[in-house]
C-alpha cells in the first residue's frame, strides 16, 4: 500500500443534538525518511505527496546542499531487501523476532528517498536536526540564530523587486484555490510562489508548514528556478523563524503570511533585508520588514 | 536581557490604500536547550515561559522519564562561564575568536533548562530526536509510529470517562478567553486541560502547537497529577500523530481539536482507544474515536 495524502473514514458529526455518521476525508500523515546514501539524515512527519520535492527542498533549505548539480540522483527508496517483520513472526511465541541494535529492516515503500549526493558535500551529524542552527557558536539565543544563518547564506535578497499592494491582497484567494486537499479535508498548510504580477508558478500542501515550503523550494531547485530573485513565498499560516531562514536560503525577497510572524521572523527578516508581510487578510495587510518592496499606494 | 514571550516593534499597516504606523506585539520564539546533566538533549524553537514545565513535559511525553520522581532537579541553566565570544573578538581582525569543535560556549540565560534525572534513566541518542518513534523495528511507516507509541505507553486511556456534548461545545471559547498573548498578538498555539464539567485547570501558550501540549503536561507532572484520567485536552489547531501521542503519554482520555485530525493521529486514537473529536467549532463537532466516552444526546 503506498502512502496517501488523503485517507477516507468513517466519523460522528454534531450539530446541535442531531447525530450522523457520515463519510470524512483526513489529511494524509507518515513518517518520511530521508537517507543520503546510506545514512539515515532525518525523518519527518508529512503528507504523501511531492516527496523527492520535499527531499530536495530540506537538503537545499537546511544547508547540506548549495545548489542543485551536487545531488547526483534522488528517488523514492526501495525497502531494505529481506525483511518483512510482519509475516516473518516468531511461530512458537508469536512475538516478533527479536532485531539486533543497527541492524536496517524494511521501510515502507513510499516513505524513504535517498540522495547521492557529489563527494564533497559535508554530511556534519549537527546538521542533520532540523534546529542545528540555533546550536551556533555563541550558544543559544535568536541572535545565534539569525548569526547561523548569516553565515550560512550570503546573497542578499533581490533589493529592486517590488510588488503593488493590490496584487499581494489578491494572492491569498489564488493560493487558497490551488488547495486540493485542504478544501477536502481542511487540515493543510499551504505554501505558493507567485510572479510580481500575483500569477501562481507553484503551490504545495503538507501537514506540515515547514514541508509545504521545502516542497515548493525544491520543485524550483529540481526546475533550476533557484535563486526565486523575483517570486513572492505566500504561506498559509504563521511565519515562523524557520519559514524565513528557508526563504532566505532560496534568495526570495518576500514573504507573506496570512497570520502572525513570530518575534525572531521579524528580527530575522530584518537583519537580512527579506521582506515580511502578515496578516494578509482581504483588503488588510502589515508589512514588518523590508517595506521598499512593497509600492504602498491604493492604486 | 531575558528572552520575552511578547516583543513590541513598529510595523506599517495597509488598509484598503490608507498607510499609517503603528505598534505592534509579536508573539516571542526563541529557542531553548534542554540539558540532562551535561548532555544537550533537544533545542526547540518556543515562546520563552514556563519553560520548566515544557522541560518537564518534554522529558515525559517523549518517553524519556516515567514518573515525576526520576527528576532529581530541573532548573534554568546557567550560561556557561567564562565565554562572552560577542565581546571578546579578536582585537585584530574584528572578526570572531576560532571555536574549537566540541568547545561548549556561552547560552543566554533563560534559553536553557538543565535537569538532574535518576542514575538509571537512559538516554539513549536515537531518542533525542522528536521523531525517533517512526524508527522503529519494521522501518519508517504510519503502523511502525503507532506500535512504537504502543509498546512505550501501556497505560489504557480511562475508559470510563465521560463528557456531555454541550460542555464540549464550551471547551474553545473558554480556552480562548484564557489566551493572553494570542490576544495580543494572534500568533500562537494554545492547550488546555479541563475537567469534565467544563473547567479549565491550566491552559498555556506557545508558537509551536507540541511546545504548548508539553507546558500543559509538564505542569501536570510536577503537580503530581499524571495520569490525567479524568480531564480533556483541548488544543487550538490541527491535531496531528504527535499531540495524539502526548496525550496517551499523559494518560488523558480526550483530545478536541478546533481544526482537523490528521490521519495518523486518527489511527493511533483508534488503536489505542482515546477519543479524538475534531472541528469543535460553535455547536458542532466530529468524532473520529471513542465516542463512546461523548454523551450525544442534545441535552
Amino acid at each position: 500500500m503506498c502512502p496517501r495524502s488523503i485517507d477516507l473514514t468513517q466519523v460522528t458529526e454534531w450539530a446541535d443534538g442531531r447525530v450522523r455518521r457520515v463519510q470524512d476525508s483526513l489529511a494524509g500523515e507518515e513518517p518520511l525518511e530521508i537517507r543520503v546514501g546510506d545514512n539515515p539524515l532525518a525523518v519527518t512527519m508529512r503528507t504523501p505527496g511531492h516527496d523527492l520535492e520535499l527531499a530536495a527542498g530540506f537538503l537545499f533549505t537546511e544547508g547540506i546542499i548549495q545548489r542543485r548539480e551536487q545531488i547526483i540522483s534522488l528517488e523514492i527508496g526501495k525497502p531494505d531487501a529481506g525483511t518483512q517483520p510482519d509475516t516473518q513472526r516468531d511461530t512458537q511465541s508469536g512475538t516478533r523476532p527479536v532485531v539486533q541494535p543497527g541492524t536496517r529492516l524494511g521501510t515502507q515503500y513510499g516513505n524513504l528517498v535517498v540522495a547521492q549526493l557529489e563527494g564533497d558535500v559535508q554530511l556534519d551529524a549537527e546538521k542533520t536536526q532540523r534546529n542545528f542552527f540555533a546550536n551556533s557558536s555563541c550558544g543559544i539565543c535568536g541572535k545565534a540564530s539569525i548569526d547561523a544563518v548569516r553565515s550560512r547564506f550570503l546573497r542578499a535578497p533581490n533589493a529592486g523587486f517590488r510588488v503593488r499592494s493590490d496584487v499581494l491582497c489578491g494572492l491569498p484567494g489564488n493560493l487558497g484555490e490551488s488547495q486540493d486537499i485542504f478544501s477536502r479535508t481542511g487540515g493543510l498548510h499551504a505554501a505558493g510562489l507567485f510572479t510580481a504580477n500575483g500569477e501562481l508558478v507553484v503551490a504545495r500542501e503538507d501537514i506540515g508548514r515547514h514541508n509545504a515550503v521545502d516542497k515548493v523550494v525544491g520543485w524550483a531547485l529540481r526546475e533550476g528556478r533557484v535563486p526565486l530573485a523575483e517570486f513572492i513565498l505566500v504561506v498559509s499560516g504563521r511565519c515562523g523563524f524557520e519559514i524565513a531562514q528557508k526563504a532566505i536560503a532560496a534568495g526570495i525577497p518576500i514573504v507573506a503570511s496570512v497570520s502572525a510572524p513570530s518575534s525572531l521572523a521579524v528580527q530575522l527578516a530584518r537583519e537580512l533585508n527579506l521582506t515580511l508581510v502578515g496578516f494578509l487578510r482581504g483588503r488588510r495587510f502589515v508589512v514588518y520588514s523590508g517595506e521598499e518592496r512593497i509600492i504602498l499606494t491604493a492604486e
